[in-house]
């Protein structure tokens, strides 16, 4: 006897659970929906001297979502901004602040508690996702390892119930060990959102640091499954998605650039198939979003990056 | 335009790349083969006064492999033991040198180098693909992890090397942190083995492990892919696979035991059909062994616990 995937699935949730984690209303598979690729951007990403204007060409240009550093004190202005809008809020890019929360000292970690709750407050009033968190960037912390996770278990629960609440999300966010030795990876995420059991603490990836840190874009988005709920878009170098499906080469003899594979033969191409493969694996509904710089004239290329994304996700098949 | 996963893998295979992990031989489309399910076992799962009488049993019950704790001075008898067999050599259980090749006395280290390297000259004379190694039990060292990393990449390449020369490989096997605080996820086993450059330098995956570090079991091995070499069968609790689909309660007033869900509802039926769907999707060839205790009479139980694993292997569609 075989089952195909939706068998699958059904079979799963008859038994109370699901494919990538454990049983969760959104993991239900009644409900559980083919995977949309909603492209958003950060606020810098996009040129125009005002919100209205960035917004103007968010929409013509096909990016159905907004990321800004804080909606802090914009918590009016912002759904103002979007109203009879196509462009929906995306996630709050937050940040570590300043490590403190996984630190030794106590006030400082109470602070940085409670400053959290207030972006998430916020974040839950503009209708955002999630606020991306960096537990500590290097030197940060000195803290090993184990000794953070422990933290973070300790101290993120109670902040996760408070997005709950707010009807936002703690999202944790895996970078690359040049920036932080801690968290470098999806599945690691995944078990420590896991280990929360915070509905509220969540997790996103981000493909720049993906790129250096995961051996399968596929196996990372699969493990982080249905705790995934925000992507950062950026190529390789971290320029726009697709600029570096080639690695830049020296001059040839005739003054055009030699353009070669990368040291792992995985360009933009590659690594964008692999993720897309496996967020359409685990039914991924939320945004995408544009945290990198842009190679030549963004007028000219951003048009460009939202079709190699199109075409790339239409390509990918499970 | 849309590509299915086989046409996906023959792009990528042009490209030079594959989907889980760089450009290999293995990876290349025209040889990439269905995943096969080959059940070995430790020699001491299997009851029996001799080998010969264990063998016998293993081929009676199906069982494909032999995994020994050690091939140095059985360089001879093992091949002999299994010449007109149908049971082949798997891995060798090899541990971790007392953690000294992490540690930070440079002796020790060369030491546990040398002993690593004739473990590998062993493996390859009885034709074992690979040694499993764990870089450092709980205690054995007190560096931070990103320090363990380093000394990994600076020591491992070398011996990767002497593997391959050597026809064998080194398989690194991430625990759960009740017994590692290093490496307990296959992502990370598996990003070591691809910085480190060297074919010989593979990794393995254990389903106890998995169990309680991996928030999906098909995510990490997809994440493993081509460099995945050894499984270990067993249950939730280290029991035989199977064993743990449902968690034992307490008495009820009748006198029998009232059976639960797993804490994340997640019994040895869906670790299994999780593990094996990724399993199928990367093409495995290697063993998968058991590496567990058995609740129950062993002659009842292994040949239940055999079927269990191909039923499932049977239900496991991509």
């Amino acid at each position: 006897m075989s089952v195909n995937r939706r068998e699958f699935f059904a079979a799963a949730g008859a038994a109370g659970m699901a494919l990538a984690a454990p049983a969760g209303a959104a993991d239900a598979p009644a409900e559980r929906k083919e995977g949309v690729l909603r492209i958003s951007a950060q606020e810098g990403f996009i040129p125009g001297k005002s919100l209205e204007e960035k917004l103007d060409k968010m929409e013509k240009w096909g990016i159905e979502g907004l990321e800004v550093g804080s909606a802090i004190g914009r918590e009016e202005s912002l759904p103002k901004a979007l109203k009879d809008r196509k462009v929906k809020m995306s996630a709050i890019c937050m940040g570590s602040m300043g490590g403190h929360l996984v630190g030794p000292d106590k006030e400082a970690r109470d602070k940085a508690a409670e400053q959290m709750k207030r972006h998430l407050t916020a974040a839950g009033a503009v209708g955002s996702t999630g606020c991306v968190y960096v537990p500590c960037f290097n030197g940060e912390q000195k803290l090993p390892n184990q000794e953070v996770r422990k933290i973070l278990l300790d101290v993120l629960p109670a902040i996760g119930e408070h997005a709950v609440s707010a009807n936002s999300r703690i999202l944790l966010e895996p970078l690359n060990r040049g920036e932080a030795y801690f968290l470098r990876q999806l599945a690691d995420g995944a078990a420590i959102a896991r280990d929360c059991k915070s509905e509220g603490v969540c997790l996103m990836g981000d493909f720049y640091h993906m790129a250096i840190e995961e051996p399968s874009n596929t196996g990372a988005f699969i493990s982080a499954g249905r705790r995934l709920h925000h992507v950062h878009l950026a190529s390789r170098t971290r320029v726009a998605p697709g600029q570096d499906i080639k690695k830049p080469g020296g001059k040839k003899q005739d003054g055009t650039v030699e353009l070669g594979d990368w040291p792992d033969g995985r360009g933009d191409d590659v690594l964008y198939l692999e993720g897309f493969i496996g967020l359409k694996y685990i039914g991924y509904q939320d945004f995408c979003s544009f945290e990198c710089g842009c190679r030549g004239d963004k007028e000219v290329e951003i048009p460009k990056v939202v079709a190699f994304l199109r075409e790339t996700w239409d390509k990918a098949k499970i």
